[in-house]
């Protein structure tokens, strides 16, 4: 027979780190500790192959495996100088279960396990506190009770209860020693009662009893369904470990306390942390007593405070992690009874990555994957000062749409905004929803705040893009915007009033509370010196770290020079998605939109018919074109005007996106920009429906004369908009649909980025490399007609320019029909972007301005585990993103293949880009850090997979 | 040299009809009749051969095929006893190209080649008819000079304009033989001025010309891309058929005609057509001289009516059809100009199919192939009167969406239908567009016309559902619902006004049309006895032949037990679809209908509540209880008027949904029988959002006292709407989400689907298959959900009559996620239906309520060839279809697999779903008989393709 008990303590340990699959992760850790000579109270681990051994032996230990755990057990009671039984210095114990797979559903803990009537005299003495040996007595029989002798933690829990009541005790520490004395026998009887048996007073019956309830636990029903569901093969077994108790409160010399080896708030390499002299654990925690900070235990006990500074020093260099640790002194004696690595702020992460870099602790490529890409976020935005946030009630919670903090006055529409903004308002604009023309409200707010709609939903997406703190979804909100009020936790709110919201978050506070801005916003917009942020330096050392080792680009979608220039200073290697639309809702651009739109379908027959006619007229004999030239005439008396109005508001429209193209390319300094055609149905552009229906119904009902020319007026402006009305206008008439029916719209804005183009080439000499995207291909034809009319523009205007422009006419695939039948669209398309925002919708055939409501239920019943509109749905979405990319490239080999969507900023989804080979992300200009890095992260786990040979 | 030129005539041929590749398919069918005995106008084939000699021979022919030609030339004038170029009994010819493949571009006809100042004098003589000689001549020049000489059409038009103008003729035929001679002169003046040389005078010359330009034509730019498109080989060549012409105009002994072997109407075996005594071929069209029936020739020429019904007798055994033919007798001689196979009306197919299987003629495969399954239709619907039809005009035209002729007075509502209806009155309901709450008027309608929607809109769909006549998407139409008027074709027309329309063709008339029935329907539905149609009879013979062959079932979608009835008896073998919800729209069921969908939200969420507490309560201390009780007493207060809404409603609903399974399951004696739950937005009960917000703004405009309770209740009213409103419903909250957010609903529909199955198994002993589906699954966990609801109240219904039911549980996949992820949903999926409506919306994104603005432009521009909504979208929706099919069948070997969609009772589509490998399809009831025949002929044609090794 081998080896079934392993001994650890007193600097060493008869296993290692390494012997994970025979002591268990636990055993394998309390092995390794003790040998890097870290004082952890000693111990010994019953091994795995016992735990075997057990099994066939139908479920008894061989005497063998018996006596070398009395052996252990000996050499533990020798080296503490306790015994366990011993009325006088009791060895106490804990056991624990641990398995190679740490399993819910087996043992956790037995703690205290080495108690009766006879030793609880003892502890009470040696810790010279009854009460606290009376209730480790009462703890042990519990989870002994409970654990090893299978009773309801209920019956323990109805005699507290009652003892509680009787003795007009509120909380169980009301309770006096004599109180628990009472209630430890009052356990026992019930025990009795319930199992049949008696509690053992016998120190050895209780651990071998306990021993034995670990090895049964291998083979609880729980365990056995999570090792079936999670794989683990069912004959590993699990291991037991046994381990001395240790006490910090046996009086003047012994204390406890938790620590970090860094600041784990700001990463600083100071040493942090509380202890209390005289204390166990729970205290330290449980905030009766004023922990001190740890600095102050070099003077109380320099020798402890030296040693412990070195150990964990050591634990620091043996994990190469800031550890959050916990101690206890026992008399002097120091022992470590947990270590971890400390979970940290996202500054913290970089500043940490990056000093362990510099302090030759790690390599670069593990700095990187220290840092988890979404906490750099937290670097980005203003936070609330903490200390004041701390005394702030929270009145609603909505979800955490954008990160960040914000505060200021509430206003409930958009004008609003700009007209308090222009006062030097700071406003949050809440609203029940945003709608695109929000857009210059939201500009100005501070934040936003919406009753409805989910993480992608209009405020959300627009919250991020502009790097905006924002709260959507938050139902606790009752908004009336017509009357300017909200009802927010039975409070009634003005316009004007304070709020303050935590997009990093979603919490709603009733209250002013000031925040702290970021300091590396503020060195990328330019506000503040590159050199005046340590911050801002150690941020971007960790990115070009990341830039060495990711394969994947990462693009910006943005849509104006300002963002394009963020979008720049953050890194980002060009422009993934500029929507040309957003540019329509400015101030003095949405009349000569709306005068467009309403022309644009009788605008666009004409000048179509018109067309026709003047070629037949050219290719007919003399008498059939006199008849045709009346016709003509006709068609022009009939379309004149409409086509006046729509050839001249395009005419008006095309130097200001002239403009706005002109300053993206000069931004971007050569890199590419990915243009997309108009994308979203016209109505959006125009007056709300039911709002124009009600407003006519009002003016009729109130029945006044005057108002007959306004109500002729608004009918007019009614016909046109039902007219452009949908049921699902997501699945309407947009995207490259409205090109194809409005060509004019599509040649106006080709000849817009190409006259800035070639300005910017002819004029200052600059690499310019525009790609023009159209929205919502579903059939190669689609692209194929709006292509012709993109390139004709191009040749045109290069003509006129006397320039050569290596430009790329592309699309989106965005719909299922799109990634099917992708290799007969890359017949056409230069370049493929996904939006898998739209292909998220029409593969789930969810719409995500409505979904919110059963979503919200889907994630409850455990039906979708994440927002699909946040993190890819890789099976599904997925999939079709790959059948997209493997058949555009089936067909064009160098096809340039990126995505554009919401998931392009998600860390997640970005592995999941890097997996597949795409060549880019695109994401909002603020969320290009967090892609860069994520981006790194992907390339270097594939690279440990290459390692693993997986 | 072998031998290029074929000579037919006199009853025999060189060629045979085989020598496609040497004589094309032209001269080869010429040999082929030649050869049956057929008395075509003897000629002879310039093989493609020598085609290829000339252009080998640098565009030369050599001596010896030009002497073939002569000497062919010879044998031709030796039998008609005419010469060419001979001023008394001129040879006239036609000149035609004729390749292995009939292709557009090439040369097509000339005709009266022989022409010249000489010979027209002649024919002149002979025919007795100056104006027909000099127009002939004027033709022959015209075809000839753009021919052969390659002069514009519009050089002989402007001259013939010209004349026409200064005789001041209206038309050709008012010009005079005169007025024509002096235009041949100037036609001659023009040529020589134009192409240099003189038309040439003889007729020799004008034969070899003509025979090179066909050779050339080979060569056009239009027959080279032509090829190229269509992979013909350039080295086929062209051959050129030379072919004497004949003259039905010379006199009492000749005559010319058209006529039909059976009657292609209705099909019956009669002799059937026209002639004119001399007279030309365009004459009998022209419609200038009334010709005579057919029948009549007998008197006049017995002899040549004795030859022409046993020649075309014996066409139609040699081609197995009807054959449509042209003949012409030359002075008592009969020629056959021109015979194919008759075009006919869907009645004419089936009885001429049927008949000729049983004279012997054709199989009863071919009989399946020779009617096309759509043109069944044509036998179900009514018909109008087709003598009255031609005396009406045609005021607008829209979409023909269901079959049929209809007629009636209009109404605008469809509560104005019910109650016009129930006075005895035939009304047409017009209107904007149909929503669900209109069907109980479009019910009593006797047909539908809507201004808006597809092929697949609401009243599309259910109009042929219903196979209630309708057109929908006339844009011609301005109607006006509220002021119960509509403006069509510029006429206004009020409630009550005769409208009539044609679903076949999409045309409204403004009069009241007589129809005549449908003898099928009526045996269908029970109105006449079987034996009574011979209609009915042979319809039901082709069909049964169709069953023998076909492999796919054919189920029905019907919802009622009426339609069930009628589908059972068209053959339907199961039910694919029975949609719940069109039960709930009953008068009598709507209010509760509404109490349930007000009462939901709150509803359910209290029945989860008061679950949990009372859960909660059972399993906990006495204490804690005590506590729970009290929320238990809150929560009852709080939902407890929703719940009792809630629940009662269900249990009044539950009742009237068995009894309509009950129906079902009993009309379909023992089939399948797949009951979809709750699939629509429980918006489409309510009244609609836009409506109540006027009709609140109209009241409170108008300030009176007396409605402000009334405004109070549509407020209430108003905000559930608002609750329930949604961007793009077809995305948003139904499918299996409702039942998922209200599982109630799902648990009272399986609970009335198991007690009618349960109680039919019982009192009747009969045979019941239901089979329960779960709309719009998009991921396995929906199923999941959903079916432990069904399975548990199966097992409970069950438990509680004590008979056990085979039944199913399975999904409609209508979802890209759902095909994606098919083998995940398999697991739980016993079934899967395509739903391949909403699978085609979603994959292309296209609603199918908005796509009609852009498809039609999509259709025009070729962007795309077929509505995807009619026609299965192969390469897109198909793929998805393809890939959830094998995905289901890779989890779940014997998954039953069929396709519910419009697409199902679409013949093209249903040939796919063949072809992949589907169960059944499942369309209306009244396409049921088109779907057996389109499942036979894509059996078929899948027998022919294994036979040729395709």
């Amino acid at each position: 027979m081998g080896k079934y008990v392993y001994f650890f303590g007193n600097g060493a340990a008869d296993g290692t780190g390494a012997m994970k699959d025979l002591l268990g992760g636990k055993g394998a850790g309390l092995a390794e500790m003790t040998n890097a000579g870290i004082p952890v109270p000693p111990g010994f681990t019953i091994t795995t192959e016992a735990c075997k051994v057990y099994y066939e032996n139908r479920e008894r230990l061989p005497q063998k495996i018996k006596w070398d755990i009395d052996e252990a057990l000996k050499r533990l009671e020798g080296i503490l100088g306790l015994k366990l039984g011993d009325p006088k210095s009791p060895l106490l114990l804990s056991v624990r279960s641990g398995a190679k797979f740490s399993m819910p559903g087996m043992m956790d803990t037995i703690l205290n396990l080495g108690l009766n009537d006879e030793t609880v005299e003892g502890l009470a003495k040696k810790t010279g506190n009854k009460r606290f040996a009376y209730d480790s007595y009462r703890r042990f029989i519990q989870m002994f009770g409970n654990v090893v002798l299978g009773i309801g933690k209920d019956v323990f829990e109805k005699l507290l209860e009652a003892k509680k009541k009787k003795c007009h005790a509120k909380y169980d520490t009301d309770l006096s020693w004599e109180d628990l004395k009472e209630l430890v026998t009052e356990y026992k009887k019930e025990i009795k009662k319930v199992a049949g048996v008696n509690f053992p007073q016998d120190t050895h019956i209780q651990l071998s009893m306990a021993r034995d309830a670990v090895f049964k636990s291998w083979n609880n029903p729980r365990a056995v369904t999570y090792r079936k569901l999670n794989d683990i093969p069912v004959d590993l077994g699990t291991a037991v470990n046994i381990q001395a108790m240790v006490f910090g409160n046996l009086g003047k010399t012994s204390a406890t306390g938790v620590g970090f080896t860094r600041n784990p708030a700001t990463g600083k390499k100071e040493f942090y942390g509380e202890f209390l002299i005289n204390a166990q654990g729970e205290d330290v925690v449980a905030g009766i007593r004023t922990p001190q900070p740890i600095t102050h235990l070099e003077k109380v006990m320099p020798e402890v405070y030296k040693q412990l500074k070195e150990i964990t020093g050591r634990l620091e260099k043996h994990y190469r992690d800031v550890q959050d640790f916990e101690f206890t002194v026992q008399d002097k004696q120091l022992f470590m009874l947990q270590t971890r690595n400390g979970k940290r702020t996202g500054l913290a992460a970089v500043r940490i990555a990056v000093d362990m870099v510099e302090e030759g602790l790690i390599t670069k490529e593990e700095a990187i994957l220290r840092v988890e890409p979404s906490s750099l976020d937290q670097l980005l935005h203003p936070i609330f000062d903490p200390k004041q946030r701390l005394k702030v009630k929270v009145a609603a919670k909505g979800l955490a749409a954008s990160p960040g903090a914000a505060t200021g006055k509430i206003v409930f529409t958009a004008d609003d905004a700009v007209e308090w903004a222009k006062k030097g308002e700071k406003v949050i604009l809440v609203r029940s929803e945003t709608v695109p023309d929000d857009i210059h409200g939201m500009n100005v707010a501070k934040g936003v705040l919406t009753a409805t709609g989910g993480m992608t939903s209009h405020a959300a997406v627009v919250g991020r893009q502009m790097g905006k703190p924002s709260v959507v979804g938050c139902s606790g909100l009752n908004v009336n915007e017509k009357e300017k009020y909200v009802i927010i936790d039975g409070k009634k709110l003005k316009e004007g009033n304070y709020i303050s919201i935590d997009g990093s978050t979603g919490e709603v506070i009733l209250a002013q509370l000031p925040t702290i801005p970021s300091e590396i916003i503020q060195v990328v917009s330019g506000k503040l010196k590159e050199s005046k942020s340590e911050v801002y330096k150690i941020f971007q050392k960790l990115l070009s770290w990341a830039e060495e080792v990711k394969r994947l680009k990462v693009r910006a979608n943005a849509d104006i020079p300002r963002d394009a220039k963020i979008a720049f200073a953050f890194g980002a290697q060009g422009i993934g998605l500029c929507r040309t639309e957003h540019m329509f809702f400015a101030e003095e651009r949405l009349p000569v939109v709306v005068k467009m739109i309403l022309s644009a379908g009788k605008g666009q027959e004409g000048l179509d018919e018109i067309e026709s006619l003047k070629k037949r007229i050219a290719e007919s004999s003399a008498e059939q074109a006199r008849e045709l030239k009346e016709e003509l005439k006709k068609a022009e008396k009939t379309y004149g005007e409409s086509v006046k109005d729509y050839t001249e508001s395009l005419k008006k429209l095309m130097p200001m996106q002239k403009n706005d193209f002109y300053g993206l390319f000069k931004e971007m300094r050569g890199y590419p920009v990915t243009i997309r055609t108009l994308d979203p149905p016209l109505h959006e552009f125009l007056p709300k429906r039911e709002e124009l229906m009600v407003e006519v119904a009002t003016l009729k009902a109130s029945n006044s004369k005057k108002s007959s020319a306004k109500i002729a007026k608004l009918e007019e402006l009614l016909a046109k908009v039902e007219e452009l009305h949908e049921f699902n206008p997501m699945l309407g008439h947009r995207g490259c649909r409205l090109g194809i029916t409005y060509p004019e719209i599509t040649k106006m804005q080709a000849q817009a980025i190409f006259e800035a183009a070639c300005e910017l080439v002819a004029k200052k000499k600059m690499k310019v490399i525009p790609e023009i995207m159209i929205p919502l291909v579903g059939h190669v034809e689609e692209l194929r007609v709006q292509k012709r009319i993109v390139v004709a523009a191009a040749e045109e205007v290069m003509k006129k320019y006397k320039v050569k422009i290596d430009y790329f006419v592309g699309t989106m695939i965005e719909l299922p029909r799109g990634a099917i039948t992708a290799d007969a669209i890359a017949r056409e398309a230069e370049f493929f972007s996904f939006g898998t925002n739209d292909l998220t919708q029409t593969t789930f055939g969810f719409s995500r301005d409505d979904a919110g409501k059963f979503l919200k239920i889907y994630q409850k019943l455990g039906i979708l585990e994440k927002d699909p509109f946040a993190t890819l749905d890789v099976k599904g979405v997925g999939e079709l993103v790959k059948t997209g990319l493997h058949k555009g490239r089936s067909t064009r080999e160098n096809l340039k293949v990126g995505i554009c969507g919401e998931h392009g900023g998600d860390p997640a989804s970005i592995n999941f880009f890097h997996k597949i080979g795409l060549d880019y992300v695109s994401c909002s200009p603020y969320r290009v850090p967090i892609a860069r890095l994520a981006a790194a992260h992907a390339a270097l786990s594939e690279r440990v997979k290459v390692a693993e040979g997986d």
